[in-house]
This record gives structure tokens, C-alpha cells and sequence, in this order.
């Protein structure tokens, strides 16, 4: 209870708000829709069709209104969902508390909110279209933005949306506005996936070991983890490493058939398939995307200069990249590391929503 | 998505689950419940009266039916509240995914699980009466449970109710158990706080140096906490510290207002304000409540032996205690430490609706 | 190589310098002797009564001149040695090398620096006489002092001799000035053990569990612990409390017969032992030690305020109880924790020295 | 004092024994030679060209006699040096006490054992010829060799001598053996650094961020790392990547010109300075060094599978190199990380004296 950080005390709850929004004590509202996508049937890891998609709406929406509102479409990070997204944590405020908070004090313009659920038996889909996981990139800019144009009250355009997240979430914004242009207008990357040469080798090291000890059998393995009551950490980077090989390098959709980024027996780097993740790393695609990234009316990169995945890094080769392009990006660094950054949608959200057109 | 531990694939969703039931793949539903609590209207903290209650109902509930339901009341431990235990996490089962999925695997009787609010503005009330904090022992075995009893179809005798919850939790379990007899009829303590000559002079240290650092002004220290971005983990066990200070040593109903069992300047121990804590602790306090403990039908504890605050010592000191005065004690411990223990609950919740009195 | 802290390059080595002095680029030198001490002999652990002894020795010192210096008697900490603290690690001083410069520079006045070895085979003595581990403290105030005052050029009266140390090291210089009266007439004591009240309950915790693993078999577990390539930190603090109880609560001169200031069973603290250790705490014994503390030149204190052991908390409690009894004393605090503050030497011995007198 | 692991109670002490070998209770000796090395004179860091040799002698070694021992050449790790091999630790044995120990114990041959010091102000020259810090690998192999075969009784020629190290130390051994053909006929590199593609590049991203902070005034930041009384842990690895960039990609002989294998204002590899590192990689260039390999009696590798460097890939590749090129290699892996693991020289010092010829 008791306010939290801002100490908001004066609360305005309604008969008419979902349990979640009186939960999290909002001005405006929260739905969770349970749509199902076609992109997403049929796959490898028999993840669900159908999907939470939560919508927060602003005080004052009116489904029967004849306003439309901007979108800001939020892609949580590895081992996010949509649930977790929701959850709110003492001290804390969540995504959807940090919006209703910017919006209640005018900080921004009124707009919606949707969480896109990418979570994978594995942890994450990177939203990326794969051979294994299901076409996740399909799914959000197709079979999503469909539902939400249809069902609430948008601008329904590229210049109303825009894409966010953190983290793999960030990694995904950049993905789709790269790869599938013509759907959003503005993007903001926080501690967004990008230089893979730092961030992801580490993980591979670990894999090794991890599934060596399981024989290589990463079914068994994927199993016993979901079994587990407690896992030490190496095997929660395993399952890391696995959704980014599943997303990456898939082979077939044949249950957890995948190109390995590491030979099996030494753990030393294979150029070959490690080439097929590289295609996927914005910091090394993004001079090929010109294009795509010139529509763009915000691109936003910022992270910790305390990164533990050295995504810093990966955020300054882009910036320079782009500038080198002769585009613009807003980049900012702050002190802190991977986690619990949300306080920097403070900055992001009112930026992305200032570019969107609004009715 | 994807599975759980224990892999339920087979989902039974309704058009009429609550949406956090279908979050949450529930085959039974949830409710939440804003109820007014008279016994925590005007305290000092400035803390609602007005608190979230979660219900978890089972398969088969009808609120017009004639079968009546067992009621496990759950408390939350420090720094938790209802929208806390609610949330989810990938790979992980709540307590409310926990009792749902042993009642669909007929692992235990049916019955009805209710979450208890007892956040305070300074992290969590133990549940007790506070002349500071408002009266929490009072608001669950008074107010709470009359809400229940109303609302929903419960045996409601003493026969019909357990109380049980981790750490804090465990706590709030003992001490209504042990000072408000006719409530509750069993208990599981989890982790739960006592033997506090281990567990709470540690946190003492920590609160001196950071109150000195803050002038001990414990009001602006609380403030420029809630504000913060990030906090150093001094910061959290000093607001830890204040939670308990609250609860078992308040001076008056002015906003922080309370002695503290140390001694400013120095640091050392205040043995008069420590035998109010002491009065407090389940472990000192046990052997003059043997007959509010004797008409207990289960006196349930465990406690992981890595325990960081030590509450294995205070489960086992329990233990010794109520067996030297002829109770019997279900009393379990296991290898791991004091976080993350939520597979206890596996244990604890068939052993407690086992014994409850059902229509 | 290359120059430490300070940048010293310019060295005088001589070929008349010990092998450790010119390892350490002393400008004076440093010598060892192996001397045996009666107090020593026949102890119960089997640690030789043959001990190193390390004396350093300044520029000019002449064993045949005229000129007498004072001495500085420094005790080393838990698990050190005399070949402990006459290691060298890059970029840092040890205490040999900090007044070897302090002297070269002029930062104090010359003196001869005295490390005596406490080590047992349960990683050390505290400096106290043990009917268990062998009597300590007269080893260093009667055999010790002898030694020296015999073979090396002193001020050989109390008024020529102070003592000092870390950690356990602060404990014993403050435990032989307090009991041992006539010897020192000053003491530094740097993060020194006391307070016990805070420092200590948390190894009884530990110990409990580790040794029901071993089920309370010391010998054995002191044996395992030897052999082991790699212990776990448990391990460790397990012996740290048995080398703490060997010194305050040995039952008899039997090898390992303790008594253990907990219950076995249940862990819980058992007052009759406790206060035996309390009866070796500076904190508590302090106000019973007024003509002790009375006669000394100098008294000095310092700690780290983030202390693991909350080792500051015991030297504000010391610094006030003697200011309450009328005493000057020099207290000092610093924002480091409990490891790696030899550099507080710079402080101390410049201090020392400057109240001793010389010839 | 007490025995060490192996409870060696038996002690043969002798007057002529060295006072270090006192202290380490060995039953042969060590001596100390402060030798002038030609290859290290007027190196751009300032680091003296005099260093300390220590020379192990085993049992019954007589300068005077006629019998003449194979010589086992030790390479400290990055931060080590002469004085930090020879310090010993409570419950630990080191190199020295090691050999003494299998020697006494007839687990090996009598051999002499000789720690080399290439410390620099850097905190290490990785045994490499570098224009800016020194000819180390000139040092070791010219001048170390032709110092010990003079003065102390060695089969002097490659068929007796060995060279080992762990970590920067295991690297030095394969990196002399690789390059310097004739000099010894054996290695064992314990966790030694091959495969700098995981090893590596973390080090970059810490180093762009901390010598960013300091505007990159590598001498100024060396200043303050070593006047410095504590330093956090990322100043500790940015001085372990220069030491490594001042061995591998030197400019010149002015004090701290390298080139630094990242870009400096978005910290991305710069793969042409990059190369340079990784044609020091064993792991990288073993396929060209055949005919240096093929010459040696003895190939021994190992590594723990937790080593936090990676190393264990780098042991594997290079075993499976050397067996793809016919050679046998002798590789080990064992359940342990990065420090710490001196018990492995139990394994390797006997299996290098083995195969060493003997007078």
C-alpha cells in the first residue's frame, strides 16, 4: 500500500476498473486481451497460439468516443511476459504505473500502452520470425497491431506507433523497425541487445559446460529445468543461451533442433553459424538499413554505462553508426547496470509519444 | 507461456476466470476484494484502510451451492502485499498456481486460500497491534476474517480456518496462533522470524550507520527512499529495521515515532527496548502460551538450514520448546536458504487443509 | 617490482641485508629469530613452542652502538602469521614496509618493529592464556619481551613499549593492556574485536551446522579441514569460532574440549558460556579496567564503519566508556570495511612512536 | 605454525637452512639471487633490470658434489612475483613448500625448482618480448638459464629443464616453448591463458570505461592506481588489460604507447590491433609451431571447468590441435574455478621431473 516512489496519494479508483488497474492503483485503466495469432501456431516448442496482450488506456478513454490515440507497443525482455510486465513491486512502479503517472501529471500526451507477450519455453523469442520458435516478428507487427487497430480506439497508421523495451525487448524494437518497415515510426532501445562480439560469447562458455554435463540431450535438460525447484545460475544462462539459439541459428522445426554457435567437444567459436547470429546484431546490420531507419521520426538508444552484457557498448556503436548515416538519434548513457532501469521510460515514453501523430 | 514446473499443459479455461486466473492458468478462479478495515482507519503511517483481499476459489466453487470450504489464510512476508503474491514468474508456481494445482491433482482436500494486505509504508506490519502502525492482528482476525465469513462459503469456525505464510509471514502465523486463540485452528510457519537474538541485531548495525548518515531524521529518510531510483542494499535492511521497530517498540501515534533498541551514539544493544522485541519472539515467548498453542490441531515449521537470518535455530528452538511441553509438532528442514522456498508449500498446504473441518 | 604505493625508487640494499629486506626494498632491515617459549610448551593443540619472531630493524641500527630504541610490538589477526605479515603483494605495503618508509621519510621517530606469532592450529590465540591452547599472553609479555630487551638495542622499561594490531590483533593489544598491566604503555587497536555482543552470534549460526554435519566430531572436522584442497566459507568461519572458543571457553587441556556457547540441538545461545566469552570482550570489561587503562601514554582506536564484524560499533562503545571514566582517547573511524586497511598503520605507528620513550 | 595440509609434523631444521625456508618449514632449501638481466635494461616502464631469482634446493644438494639435478623453471601468474610465490598461507602450501613435500615424500625425482620474476609496473609481462616493457622472454631464456646452469649444479641443456606456470604463467610456458625452440623439453601450463577470443575481450569493455573516465591518461591513471589505499575491482582488471596490451600491440618504447585493441569512444574491437593480440593465442597459432612441439618430452595441460576466463576452452583446443598434429598431450580437467589451485602442481611436478634427464 502506501504511495509509492513520487508518493502519489490522491487516487481516483473507480467501480468501472479492472482488478489489475485498481491493483496498481491507476488513473486510467489496464485490459488483457487473450488473442490468438496465426504466426504463432504450429511451432516447434508448442508455446500457445493465444496470448495475453494488455492494453492500457488512458483516463478518459472512451471506446465509444471519437478520439484516437497514438500506440507505444512495449516488448518486455528475456524472460518477460505479459503477466510479469503487470506485476508490481513494492517501491516500485511498473511500465503501466510509470505511463498513467506521466500522463496523469501532464508530462506527456494521453496514449495507449500494449504489452506484447514473446515469451518462449525458452525463455523469449527475440521477436524474430524463426524456423523453431514460430514468427514472432510476424506475430507482433501483423497479427497484433490488427487486433489493437480493430479493437480500441488508435491511430491506425505507422505514424501513430511506436516500438519500445528493454533489453531483448530493446533488441527487438531495433529488429522490427529494421526489418519490417512501415509499421512503427519511432523506436527506443534501453540497454537494447546490440554488439554481440561482447554479449554473448560469454554465454556460450557456460552452455558448453552445462550441456555437456546433460550429454548434449537439451530436451532432458530444458526439462529438468522446468522441473527444478532451485537452479543455480549456469543453467539459468543455458536456457538463456538456448533462446537465442533457438531465435538465431534454428535448424529445422524439429523440437529444440538447432546450429550450435560453439563446437561441442572444445567450446571454441564456430565462424559459420556464429555469422548467422552476427546477421541478427543491429550494431553489425544497421549501415545495411538505411532506409528503414530514415522513416524513422525518434530513434532512441540509451544504457547503463555499468552494462554487465556490455550493452553500453553496443548502444554507442549504433549511435555512431546512424550519425554516420547522417541521421539523428537521441543517445544517453546514465550510471547503473542491466537491471531495473525502468526509471528510464520516464525519459523514453514522453519522446516517443511527442513524435506520434495523435487525432 | 510454455509449461510450469510440472509441466500442466492441459488448461481449462473459462469465459468466466478472472482475468488474473487466466494469467495465471488457473483451473479454479481468484477474486480480489477491496474491503474497509476499521482497525487500520487513522494510523500513523497514513497507510489505507482500504485493502486489497485476493480469494482463491476452487474448481467446482458455487457461490450458490450448499458445500462450505476450509479457509487457508495466507500473510505475506516483509516488503510482500496481495498484488505481490498474485504476481507470476517464468518457471515458477505462486501459492495460488501451488494450491490450485494440488487440488486439480486431488493432492488435498479442496478449500479456499485468501492472501491478507499487510503492507506498511515502511515495508510490512508482523501483523501485530501497533499503537504506530494501526492494529494488524486485530484487522485479520477480526475484520478479515467477518469478510470472508460473509462473502463467501466457508466453515467459519476456528475448526474450519489455518493460518500459515514465509518469514514475516510465518511470524504473523505464530503470533495470531499464540496471543489471539479461537481464530485459527493449525499454522505453518515458513522461514518463519523467531529466535530474534540471531536474526534481528544484525539489521541494528546496518540502521545506526545509515540513520546517523541521514541526521537521524527517520521521516526524510523514508522519503528520499520512496523517491529513489536505486537503493543500496543498507537502505533496504535499514527500512527492514523500521519495519520491525514499528511493530514492537512504537512510542506513540506520531509518524515515526519509536524507541530504538540501540543506542544512537554507539550502536550498542538497549536492553530495555530489546525485552519489548523479545516479548515479540515465538521462540521466547512459547512455553507461557501452551494452551492457546494446545488447541491447535497442527503446529506445522520448517525452515531451510542455509537460513540467512538464522530462523533455522528459531524453528528449532520452537520445536524443543512445544514438545518439552507435550504438543506435537510437525517440524521439517532443508537444504537451501531463505529465499525462493515457495515449493514448501507442496508440504504445507495438504498437511493444513488435512486437518480443517469441511462440510 | 616496480615502485609501490608512494613510488619509492631510490633504495640503498646493502649486501648486508637480510634476503627479506631486500625482497620487501627495505631501507633498514628485517630480521628473524626462532625462539622458544615456556609458556608455549606442552599445549594441547601440539603447536611448537618454537616460534618465529620478526624484528625490524632501522636505518643506522647498530647492535653495537650506544643508541636504544623503543619498540613496537605488533600483533597479527586471525589466521596471520609471522610469515604472513612479512609478505609482500603488489601495489601494496605491508606493515614492515609502512614504517620503513615512515622512518626514511621522517614521518616518525626510529623504532624497532617486533612481529610476534599468535598462530594455532585453529588459525589463532587471541593472545589470551588457554588452559586448551597454551598460555599466549605470557608468552608475549614475559618470553617475548625478554627476547627482545636481551638481544636488541631497547628502551627496555614500559615506557619504551607499545603494542598494537588488527582485528584479532586490536583485540589482543587491547586484551594484555588491560590484563596484563606494567608491560605497554600504549595500544593501537585497529578494528579490534569487540562488542562481542554484535561480532560474534553470528559464527555460533554457522558452526552449529557445520559441525552436526560432522557430527560434533572437532577432530575430525579440523582434520578435514587441513586436508582439503578447497574448503567452503563455512568451513572457514567454523574454524574462526573454534579458534575463538578454544581461547575464551576451553573446558580442559584435552585436545578440542570446548564448551560451545550454543546448544547442540538446537543452536540456541547458552548464557553460562556466552558470559565467559563476555568476560573477554574490551567492551564489557572496560569500566572494571580504569587503573589498567589509567597508566598508558596513548590509547588509540579506529575501524572502518562498514566493518563486517560491526567491529566500529565496539570501538565507539570503548571510546566512550573511557572518556566516561575520564581517559583520553585518540578514536578514529573511516569509510572501509573490516579487510585490506594496513594503510591506518600510517596513522597509528607514527602515534605510538611519538609518545615512547628513547635514548 | 601446526602442520599444513598432510599434518607434516616432522620438521628437519638446520642452521644453514635460509631463513625462508625456516619460515616455510621445508626439509631442503630456497635462496634468494638478485641477478642483472641485460634483456630487461632501459625498458620504457622504468621496471629494474635487477630481479630476484629464488632457487629451490632439495635434500642433500651439495654445491661441492658432483651429482647434478634437472631444473624446473616457474612462471608466476599476472600480479605475481619472486616474494608473492615464496609467501605462504595458513593451511596452504606453495610451489616451494610443494616440490619440498613430493621430494621428501619420493613422490618425484630431486629436482630444483627456480620461481623467475617478470613483474612489472604493469603487473606482468606475460614472458613476451615487447618493444615497451622489456625482452622477458630474452630473460628467462638467456639470461635466467645461463644464471642458474653457473651457479648452481644443473644437467644444463634443454633434456633438463622444464618450464611451467599457471594462468600468465602457463601462458609464458607454452609462449617460450612455441618460440623459443631449445631451451627447455617440457611445459605444464595450469589454467594458462589460450583462446583470447572468450578470455579477452571482457577486459576491453572494462578498460574503455575506466580509462574514458580519465581521459585517457594511461600514466596518470597507473599514477593514481598505485598511490591508491583501496581501488574497485574494474581498476584491477583495466590494469590487467594494459599489462596485457603493453605485452601484446606496444607502439613503442615511450612509457604507455600502445595501441589498444578497441575503438576508444564506442569501445568496438579494432580487429587489425586485435590480430596482433591473437598471434600471441597458443590456442590460435600451435598449428605453426609443430616442429617446437613435436621436440618436447612432455605437452601437459589443464584446467578447472569453472574457470572464469574461459581457459578451460583454451586447454581443449589446444589438446585437440596438438593431437590432430600426432602429438600426445597430457590434458586434465578438474571441478574447480580460476584461483587457487596450487594442489595441481602435485600432479604436474612429478610428471615434469619424470621425464627430465638426471645425472
Amino acid at each position: 500500500m502506501a504511495g509509492g516512489p513520487g508518493g502519489e496519494r490522491v487516487l481516483r479508483m473507480s467501480q468501472n476498473q479492472s482488478t489489475l488497474a485498481r491493483l496498481m492503483r491507476l488513473h486510467g485503466d489496464v485490459r488483457v486481451d487473450f488473442m490468438t495469432s496465426p504466426a504463432l501456431e504450429g511451432n516447434a516448442l508448442g508455446d500457445p497460439a493465444q496470448r495475453p496482450l494488455a492494453v492500457y488506456l488512458p483516463p478518459h478513454y472512451d471506446p465509444q468516443g471519437s478520439k484516437r490515440y497514438p500506440v507505444l507497443y512495449c516488448l518486455h525482455g528475456y524472460t518477460g511476459d505479459v503477466a510479469g510486465l503487470l506485476a508490481t513491486r513494492p517501491w516500485e512502479s511498473n511500465v503501466v504505473q510509470r505511463i498513467d503517472r506521466l500522463i496523469a501529471r501532464q508530462q506527456m500526451p494521453a496514449a495507449l500502452l500494449v504489452i506484447v507477450d514473446g515469451f518462449t519455453r525458452l525463455g523469449g523469442s527475440q521477436y524474430v520470425d524463426s524456423i523453431h520458435n514460430g514468427n514472432y516478428a510476424t506475430y507482433v507487427t501483423r497479427d497484433v497491431i490488427a487486433h489493437v487497430d480493430r479493437d480500441y480506439r488508435t491511430v491506425a497508421s505507422e505514424g501513430g506507433r511506436a516500438v519500445f523495451g528493454k533489453s531483448s525487448g530493446g533488441f527487438g524494437s531495433l529488429h522490427l523497425c529494421m526489418n519490417y518497415p512501415g509499421f512503427f515510426s519511432a523506436f527506443a532501445s534501453h540497454s537494447g541487445d546490440a554488439y554481440f562480439r561482447y554479449a554473448d560469447p560469454p554465454l556460450f562458455v557456460q552452455a558448453q559446460r552445462t550441456l555437456e554435463k546433460h550429454q548434449w540431450d537439451i530436451a532432458k535438460f530444458v526439462e529438468q529445468f522446468e522441473d527444478a525447484n532451485k537452479r543455480p545460475q549456469s543453467d539459468y544462462s543455458t536456457m538463456e543461451f538456448l533462446g537465442y539459439t533457438s531465435a538465431y541459428s534454428p535448424r529445422s522445426a524439429t523440437p529444440f533442433d538447432f546450429d550450435l554457435p560453439f563446437d561441442r567437444s572444445t567450446g571454441e567459436i564456430r565462424d559459420d553459424v556464429w555469422a548467422r547470429w552476427l546477421a541478427f546484431d543491429p550494431a553489425e546490420i544497421c549501415t545495411q538499413k538505411k532506409p528503414e531507419l530514415s522513416r524513422l521520426r525518434l530513434r532512441y538508444l540509451d544504457c547503463g554505462r555499468r552494462d554487465e552484457y556490455s550493452l553500453d557498448v553496443g548502444a554507442r556503436v549504433l549511435a555512431a553508426r546512424m550519425r554516420e548515416m547522417g541521421l539523428d538519434v537521441r543517445h544517453e548513457e546514465f550510471d547503473d547496470d542491466h537491471r531495473n532501469v525502468g526509471y528510464r521510460y520516464d525519459v523514453s515514453l514522453p519522446a516517443l509519444a511527442g513524435v506520434l501523430e495523435r487525432s
